[in-house]
Order: C-alpha cells, then structure tokens, then sequence
C-alpha cells in the first residue's frame, strides 16, 4: 500500500517526535517508546548511548542520566541503568526513527524519562498515535490498525483469532476481493454505454450484471451478518440461567466457573464492571447472565423482577433452564414459549438427591447434574459449547468475522448503495445513473481500509480509543 | 566479585531454563523473559528465528506461532508478530543465555507464550530469581540485588536515590571499607600475639586497637541508626495534624495534596491500603496522619479518640498544630506537653476571615493560612520540608543510609560483637579471646553483601519479595 503522509495537512511539514510509556505500571519492567525524526538526538541527550551511531536493530545498555540544576551539591542523577533499542526508518512500528527504551518499572523512573524526553523536545503522544504513524506511513491499513487495539484487548482465543486474522489483512483482502467485482462491474456498465452510443441495444442482456451485482451484494450481506457474531465473540455469548427460586443457580453458575483460570489475571479496570460472569469454554467467552427466581405470583413487585427475567431471556443466545423437579405440562408449555427461537439447554439439578430411574426424560431432553458435587457440569460445559456451535456464533477457520461498528457502519450503507444498483437494473436505468451508485458503494467499503483520504475527525475518533503507547 | 555459582548445591549440575512476564497486565506491549542455557533452543521453537545463530544484543521482528494438534483444519495459529531480543552469556542481566520477547499486552496472548515456552521445556521463575541468578553469576551482590527490588518499587526521588545508591554498590563499599579496617585490627592483635610470645610486653599498648575499634563502632553504629532515616523516607515522614474539632483539618489535608500529581500514576494495589494520604514534597515523601478533633471532655467514648490523637502524635516527626482563635496559655502548654521532642509547626487557618493585625505572634511563631482560599500553603508546604530536614530526615548526597531490615539487623549484631572486643580490649584480655568476637564481626557484615556463603533459605527469603520477571 502507497503511503498516505502525503494526506498530512500539508502545513505540517514537521513532524513531532513522540514519547509515551507502552507498558502497564506496576511491573519488574517498563518500556518507553520514542518515534519520531529527533528520536535518535533526543534520546542521546539523557544516555551515554550516541543513538544516531547505533546499529539499526541492535540493543544497548546504558546509565539514563539527568543533569542536575548548576550549583548543586550532588553531580548528575543517575535514573537508571537501561536498555535501549534502536530502530531506523522506514523499518520500524511506526515506519520513522524509532528507540524503545526498556528501564525498571518504578513510577519515579517513568516519569522522570517521560519528563527528560519532553524537556529535551518530545511531545507525550496520544492515544494510538504510534499505530496511526504507522498508518499514515503505509504499514497498515485503517482497519488493520483498528485490530491492534483489539488484539492487546483480547483475552481469549476467539477475540485473539479475530483481531490476528484482520490486522494480518483477513478484511482488508476480503474488501479488495469485493472492490474487483465492483470494478468489474463498472466497466461491464461503461461497455454497455460505449455500445448505446452506437447501437440499438441499449438496456439489451443484463443478466450477466445482475448475477454479479447480486453476487456482491450477497457478499457484502454476509459480511454485515456476521457482525452480530462479532459481537457475541467479543463480548462473550449471553447464556441466561433461568429456574424457580431455589433451584441452584448461583450454586450452578459456582460450579461452572471454577478450575477457570489463567496464569495471567486480567489487570483491575479492564474487565467491565458488571455482575455478570463471563467465562471461556474451548477459547470462546460465554457470559452468564444471572436471572431473578421465576415463580407464580399476584406480588407487584415480584411480578417486576420476573418481566426482567423474560427481558433477559430476550438478549441470550442460550437459555439454560434449571429444574429441580419434573416440570408439569403447563410449566414445559411456559418454558417453550419464553424461550422461542433460543438455543434450550434443559438441566435436572440436584442429581444427588433422586433416583435417576424416576426421571427418565419423557418429553424434555434432560442433563441430569448436581451444581453440589460438580457431577455433570463438564458435560454440562460441552452441550453449552455445541449449543453455540448450532447458533453458528462459534469460529471457524478461514471465515472473515466483522467485530468492528464502524466496518458494520460501512457495510450496511454500502449494501444500501449497492441495493440502489440492483433496483436500477432491474428498472432497466441507464448505466450513467447507476454508476453513480456503484461509485458510492466503492468510496463507502474504501472507507473500512482507509484507502481513501480519511477525514481528520474520523482518525481521531478511531485512535482515541487506543491505549496510550500504541 | 568472583562468581558465586559453585555455592549451588553440586547436585544442581543441570540449570532450569526459566521464563516469566516482566511487565504488568494492562498495557500495549508486554516482555516475557526467557533465561537458562536452553533460551535459544525453546525460543526457536516457538518463532521463525533461529535464536542460536543470532548475533548478541540484536532486534528480531518475528511471528510467534502455536503448533496446531494434527488433523485440525487450520493451519498453524500465528499468536502475535513480535520482536525478540537476543542476550548472549555473560553479558545478560542474569549471566546466562537470556531473550526477551517483547509482544503485544493482551492476556491471551501472554498466557499462550508462556504455555508453549513451558510445554517446549521452560519452568515458570519464582519472584526475583532473575536477579537470584545475577547474585548467584556474580553480577551483582546481594545488596546490589535488593537494591534492584527497591528501585522498582520507588515512587519518588528519595526513594530512588537510596535504591540506585545501593545498587550502585553504595552500602557495598562504605562494607568494604569497614571490613579493611576490621582486617587491619586482626592483624594488630596478631602481631600482638607474636611478639607476647617472646618478650614480656603482653597487653601493652592497646591505645592504637581501642582507637581502631572506636573508629569501626562509630562507622557501624552510624550506619544503624540511618535505619530510622531510611525507613522515613521509605514509609513516608510521618507528619501528624492536630487541632480542634472543625477547625479545619480536613480541608488543610485536602489543600496540601492539591496539584499533587504525576504523569504516571500508580497501580491499584502497589499503594499502601491505608487512609492516610501520602504527598511528594521535593522528593520526599511525606505521610500524613489525619487524628480526631481534640477538645476537653468527660464522655468515655470521646476520650478514647483523643488518647488516639495522643499515640499518633507519638508516631509523627512533624506535628502541625491547626487553630483557628488565639489560644490561652494553658492550651499552649498542653501543645508543648504533647508535642515534646517532635518538630511543631503552628498554623492559624481561617487567615481570609480575621484581622491578621489581631494576631501579632505573640508567643507561638504562627503561620498564616486559609486552606479554604489557599493562602499559605505553598508557604506551609515549605516549612514542612524545612521541619524534615531540621529533623535530619531528608537525603543529603553521599550519605549511605541503610534501608533494608536484614542490614540493619546484620550491622546491630555485627555492633554487639564488636562491643565484646571493645569491652576486652578494655579489660586487657588475651588477643585470641578477642579474635573470635573480632571475626564475627566480620562474618556478620559479610551477610549484608552476600560474599560469605549465604544459606538457601536466606536468599528465598530475600528474593521472594521480589516481582516475578525480575
């Protein structure tokens, strides 16, 4: 891909260099990044390390020095004994000039370079602002930029799967695929125009047109479908545990969350503030949504917190109902009509405490579990994942998944451009009416790569998102 | 310093390669470390670089990749695109063949290297075992390598400077020039012995040993007591408010910490869970210790929070006196009752609401505020600062101060010995009773820099402090 600094305001012709820590605090270690056309000079004037002389690629020791004030008593400041990493343009993250300063994690040491680096002329860099160099440098597309930020906020193998496949161009080649057909068609259109001039057959044989027209438009459709999958992958697959009061829900939802964890725990702040529970089975995020107990009743109050229950049977994708006895025909009837149109798990808790032979299931398939004794809930976990492996909000290989809004966005109005197309040929309009259109569906999918000039306030709202250091 | 390694227990002929993430969760980037003579061979395995043949010290952009269990449809899983960097033994931090991969922060992603480093034959580190190797390579000695623990956790400039003082083999020197005194007393005494043995000036003249010794006792003793110094500095000066009930102690507390604050700030979970607030003046950390109005009273209940107020002002250095009228002689001789031996800083708050003529100082030198305006404060913070140096509590260059227990411990008992030398040579008794006490002495401070052989639990003890990666 061309680079696209040409876009750069063009008043801007000088570039600031950046700094901006790239790690959490609170580790053994931290790194400080540093990119820009002065990174070199910068960066040698709080080390003993003559950056511009350095090696590309290659790593330094050094003492980080701060001049201490004339005058004083004691000599210079020793703030560390670091790592320093040098690389060149245009063979770096951010395709510029680049040092990557590894020193000790402590608070004190951070600031204190961020504040060396900024008095010696950087400027602490915006959220994202190293990716968006990046881009606007011709390293990335838009959209392979965008699953950076999701990548580093992935925590399971389906989010990690998603974001890899599209920062290594899963969509951006999808787009281009799309965009051929597109161009196909237009000078399909042309050719027709160019014959009009001379012939009689105008508006003659569309078929091919309309074929390839719907061919794309089924793909830009499947696309803009798999968003909501997207979602599910992202934000986890919403499973309610629904059953009377009593029953063993949140004995359940215990016994279905332990053994879960990883050696790595999430950093406090980054896991969202809610009750409810998420959880991973084979790499895919399900998230519990704890409901209130259900039962019968003339009680105002209570009557409120069951239509919240029927709400939050509403938003899952998996119903999972828990009875702790056989349920009469009517209550079966119930729970089939709460559950329309929901992948149903129906689950027998208490398995310790009956006698399995008097439960044959006779009209509901049953799990038979004990969410006490831990018996059944590791079969329990697969049916859940088959369940959604049938809702097909599980991944598979090689499928382009769209998790990003702002692609979803793009999607949708190019389908309603292209939508526009298919009308117009089935009206049998002129090709210079409907090139338009198709010119609009090409600019608006254009947009998801960031091929075209993207405005300013589009690129903020994208990179403000970012952390801070990337 | 000679190498360390042959103290290992001789059965350990075969070293673990060992691994650990360096960085906090919750950032952009994320290192894990690899080091152990197997580095380069795991590494290999697990990216497209071929690790042993790489040049030390240089930069390598690479794809981490996951095998994929056989006749899975996908093809391999590509984990993220990384840099690793190549640290050749002995020029490591830890002496041994080290990497360093530097991906992206996300916590699937840093749990999926770790797993496939420890499934191709790493062990996961223990906290400090890093550093543990580097002491144990003789990269560092042992205070060298508490050092390193401490100006991590550093937050501030006197923290930091007492932590690369140390690491900069600060403590290390001033015990290698205590142990040549030590040494040249020894010899004294056996020369002593020597000629005892053949003429009969027995127990001569001592005055040149007592005045060595003296000597020796000053250096240790002083060290011991920059203990009390340094774990002010470390825990923050205790500076303890004091005053009426509603006369504005809370508001003063808030105005003091205003515009307290720093690029970076600290993790959840590193600060002190404690009410009391903490603040940077110049560097030094100050605590304050928020204390229950004080007023004359019968009621029991009452009573006992002001018995409290009474023990906090015990544990301050710095106590801040608040009024808001001119007080009656009888309650400035309770506050100089209380207050004894500690600095005091008299404040009258409220200045923006009285007449300052009204309140010529007539006995008490008093300070002027209005936390509410903020009239004062930066002055208030300066007599604060001011007060701390009075006390010798702030950080004066060159001077080593001691502030890690197991130091100050090893230095009491090394000063309890060297009293027993002291008390004979006064008594005149025979030099081979005092060598024994004399190399004690020695034994005892050799604990602090690690050069005698320091036993296994010893060096867990101190390394299990430390943050994993480190």
């Amino acid at each position: 891909m061309a680079s696209l600094s040409s876009y750069l305001s063009p008043l801007t012709t000088e570039v600031d260099t950046i700094c901006a820590p790239a790690t959490a605090v609170g580790g053994a270690l931290a790194i400080i990044r540093v990119s820009g056309p002065q990174a070199f000079s910068i960066v040698s004037t709080l080390c003993s390390l003559y950056c511009s002389g350095a090696a590309a690629n290659t790593v330094h020791y050094t003492r980080l020095i701060a001049p201490v004030p004339a005058g004083s008593p004691a000599g210079q400041e020793v703030i560390d004994e670091a790592l320093v990493t040098i690389f060149r343009a245009p063979h770096s993250y951010t395709g510029e000039d680049s040092v990557e300063i590894s020193c000790h994690g402590s608070s004190y040491i951070i600031n204190k370079v961020l504040e060396l680096l900024i008095q010696n002329g950087c400027r602490m860099a915006n959220p994202g602002e190293f990716t968006q160099r990046a881009y606007l440098n011709g390293k990335l597309d838009l959209s392979q930029a965008e699953a950076v930020a999701d990548l580093i906020a992935s925590t399971n193998r389906a989010t990690h799967q998603l974001a890899m496949s599209q920062l290594r161009g899963g969509i951006s080649s999808e787009l281009s695929a799309l965009r051929d057909q597109l161009l196909k068609l237009t000078s399909l259109l042309e050719l027709e125009l160019d014959f009009s001039d001379h012939e009689d057959l105008e508006f003659a044989d569309r078929t091919e047109l309309l074929a390839l027209a719907k061919k794309i438009d089924t793909h830009i459709t499947r696309l803009a479908k798999s968003f909501e999958t997207g979602q599910a992958l992202k934000s986890g697959i919403p499973v309610a545990i629904v059953g009377k009061t009593n029953v063993g829900k949140s004995t359940l939802l215990n016994a279905l969350l332990k053994d879960n964890r990883a050696i790595v725990s999430d950093v406090h702040g980054t896991t969202r503030d809610t009750i409810e529970e998420t959880m991973d089975i084979n790499g895919i995020q399900f998230r519990f949504i704890d409901t209130a107990g259900l039962r019968k009743t003339d009680d105002e109050v209570e009557q409120i917190g069951i239509e919240r229950t029927i709400q939050k049977i509403k938003q899952a994708s998996i119903v999972i109902w828990l009875l702790d006895q056989r349920p009469t025909w009517s209550e079966i009837d119930e729970m089939h009509e709460l559950s329309k149109g929901k992948k149903c798990i129906y689950v027998h808790n208490k398995a310790d405490l009956i006698d399995i032979h008097k439960f044959n299931p006779y009209i509901l398939p049953l799990s038979m579990i004990s969410a006490k004794t831990g018996k059944g809930i590791s079969n329990l976990r697969k049916r859940i994942f088959e369940e959604a492996e049938r809702a097909g909000l599980t991944l598979n290989a090689n499928e382009i998944i769209v998790t990003n809004a702002r692609h979803y966005d793009a999607l949708t109005r190019a389908h309603s451009h292209l939508q526009r197309v298919l009308d117009g040929l089935h009206n049998n309009l002129s090709g210079d009416l409907l090139s338009e259109d198709l010119r609009l569906t090409l600019d608006t999918l254009a947009e998801i790569t960031g091929g075209q000039i993207t405005p300013n306030d589009v690129l903020e709202n994208i990179f403000k998102h970012f952390c801070v250091g990337k």
